[in-house]
């Protein structure tokens, strides 16, 4: 793979060829996430933790795939303790970084950081996501879950679930699946719809696109049905809020009449979206995709910084 | 031993001899703890610090036990930057963290939230303090340093002294005092004794309990002398914690009449209930117990995580 | 090097015979510090970072310093979440860390708290900052810095700019400045001097000083210019403090009349007092400054805590 000593900021800088490159490495990753096989193929190196806002789930995965591969961690788990307080620019911070590590991934809350940290860093920049930008390595994650429960990215019928406009997630998520030939099936709130930009650009670049508002008929004939948070900020009235999110909640009922392989993703955290009664059903992919953050990561970090011989 | 795998969410999950076992087994890993020995038997490992509330002392001791054992940590530190703040249910959380690292250590301020842990998690998971629950690697190491003083846990007369109504830390410690047959006298003031329920229960298994709330009477002829914080918080009244604060301060003074072998513990953080001249004194074993948590959490973690050759 | 097992709690615990040892393992930790070089000097060795301040550069330097040596930390991130919370004294404190580590690095807001530290401890304590008091460890890699520029700390002219009143790191760079017999010039708005104290200090060992209040002729003919924060808080009046910062700001046109080799230092984080276009001239050095305490904690760290072999 050419991901040698290369930034990762937006699923964008990848083709086609080189994520399905990265999905290939990360399936062979899975019993090295699992420990059940041991790698050292990042022993001596150390990556630095920048996340300037906090995210436990994506620091966790990074920092535990690190050790899967044998390499240290260098953490700021929260921007509220940095000498950013005192002024720093986001520049000097990572400039700094770039001394103390091998490697830097940086979760930011102002979209474009991660861009401006691999334009500041002589070190490889793994972008964990920039506020309302972009957040690769979740994009990675979901198609490798997709992937593994498919066998295959393409001829899919993918329904995205809940805040398709602010949702950061399924912005990426949309063009790689694009890039894939599959279905997109959008399924959100008049007020919470795929904004014309992002939509154009898709069509762009041939995505098959398909609007429907209503849960039971995009359930209908879907393979995957990816769920998103629907924050009651983004609603001046809580009524509105609760109606909305209640006429999207996924629970055993919804359910009974979708596909029997129809794949129930999140990307997690969830606060009431999915009904606990979903775990127990074999449409629940969830946590397995919470745990291939994992392998997905070694790949990726695997492929950026370990001995070239095996990410060359 | 038969711990490989398994939870450690109370003390009343081991049997006698498996605290004896681990007792045996930690006394091995004193050497390893100071570092004069060298121990791999976790290696490749990745253990979970998930501190739901902040504890310094139980988490830097984990993690050295990781460490000493060549093993690598995740770690959560506080509560307050995870995606709990977010709505999500510790049982997400802790199957999120199940799928990052091979065992998980859990301190929680809600009484039950790590037995509820060990069933969501399919990989280890150790209690490291529950609310008023349980803390049984605390208890561990309380009586590993009375073994270490004493030879044996049998036939000791051992003072609780203090909040022996709220302290989590001695229902346990009395709980397995009373598995070896030791004495327990019971020295708190009236609002703060131990309660009816704990007491019945201990008295059902045998044991010897004697209530003593005179500090000079309770010392006398004691071999062990546990000290426990009494918290302002508790009363209503400012003067009268003063009162009783004052009247169960240890000091040289007080020690004066004591066996020469009477050791005097206490779990740390002290506030003011144990006069820094006492530490000079050949009773001061409370930064003993301190250290030996260390062995106590090493003999532990290998015994549920190391290899199998070694824990099995 | 006599350092091993030592404690360093301020610069003058070093002779200038000392210091020059430590520069010259410096140096040749430099492509170790770099990642093309691998030495497990600290294999099996915990440092804790006991930070009692948040500081994260000074943090993440010591981090990467013990990861590059192959060792494991502790870390203490920030004083809030400890139990120094509950009234535990610095003395308890240092006491449990010396049982959880091989050496202690302590950064602390109260002058005098390293050398507490240091004697509660009975492994080595390495001194980060204690507010007003020392940072050793700076002052050597300033000093670093400044050798690997010109080869040589005797007979440079080095202005020190800025808050001289205040500003610890100047004062215990200018001791070690004197060590060596180069000539101090003193470039301060009067109300933030030298102090009177430390200037008789200065002298008594027979430090070279010039008091020159005009940046423009403290630069001319000087070899490093080294600029320190000049703090808002210092002034009651903020358009006194806006002039002053004002005219003690670096930027090309300060430089243009400037020795071609003069080296701009600045211990960072930096505001406003370096223009960002300073970056792109061969003046600037303060980057290379912060690379350069990777190297020289690293050096510090082995002849402390590494094998006697390599420390000896």
């Amino acid at each position: 793979m050419s991901l040698h000593g290369r930034d990762l900021v937006s699923i964008r800088d990848l083709s086609r060829e080189e994520i399905e490159e990265i999905l290939a490495a990360s399936r062979k990753m899975i019993p090295y996430a699992e420990g059940s096989k041991v790698s050292h193929s990042l022993a001596d190196k150390i990556v630095a933790m920048a996340f300037f806002e906090p995210s436990t789930r994506t620091r966790l995965s990074f920092e535990s795939a690190v050790h899967r591969l044998g390499g240290s961690c260098v953490t700021i788990a929260d921007a509220s303790v940095t000498s950013m307080r005192k002024g720093e620019s986001l520049h000097d911070t990572i400039r700094m970084l770039s001394s103390y590590a091998d490697a830097i991934v940086i979760r930011h809350p102002s979209e474009g950081s991660a861009r401006l940290a691999a334009r500041a860093s002589d070190r490889p920049v793994l972008n964990a996501g920039d506020g309302a930008g972009q957040h690769p390595t979740q994009t990675l994650l979901d198609l490798a879950t997709m992937q593994e429960a498919f066998d295959t990215l393409s001829g899919l019928r993918v329904v995205l679930l809940g805040d398709l406009k602010y949702g950061r997630t399924v912005h990426s998520l949309a063009h790689a699946l694009s890039l894939f030939g599959s279905e997109i099936v959008l399924c959100a709130p008049p007020s919470l719809e795929l904004p014309e930009p992002a939509r154009a650009r898709l069509k762009q670049m041939g995505a098959k696109l398909v609007d429907e508002p209503n849960l039971t008929r995009a359930i209908r004939d879907a393979d995957v049905l990816y769920v998103t948070r629907i924050q009651k900020e983004r609603f001046g009235d809580e009524a509105e809020y609760r109606k909305v999110a209640g006429s999207y909640r996924i629970d055993a009922s919804v359910l009974k009449d979708a596909k029997p392989r129809l794949a129930v993703m999140h990307p997690l955290p969830r606060a009431g979206e999915i009904a606990p009664e979903v775990d127990d059903t074999p449409h629940a992919v969830y946590f397995r995709q919470a745990f291939l953050a994992v392998p997905v990561r070694m790949a990726l970090l695997d492929a950026i910084l370990g001995s070239p011989r095996k990410g060359g």
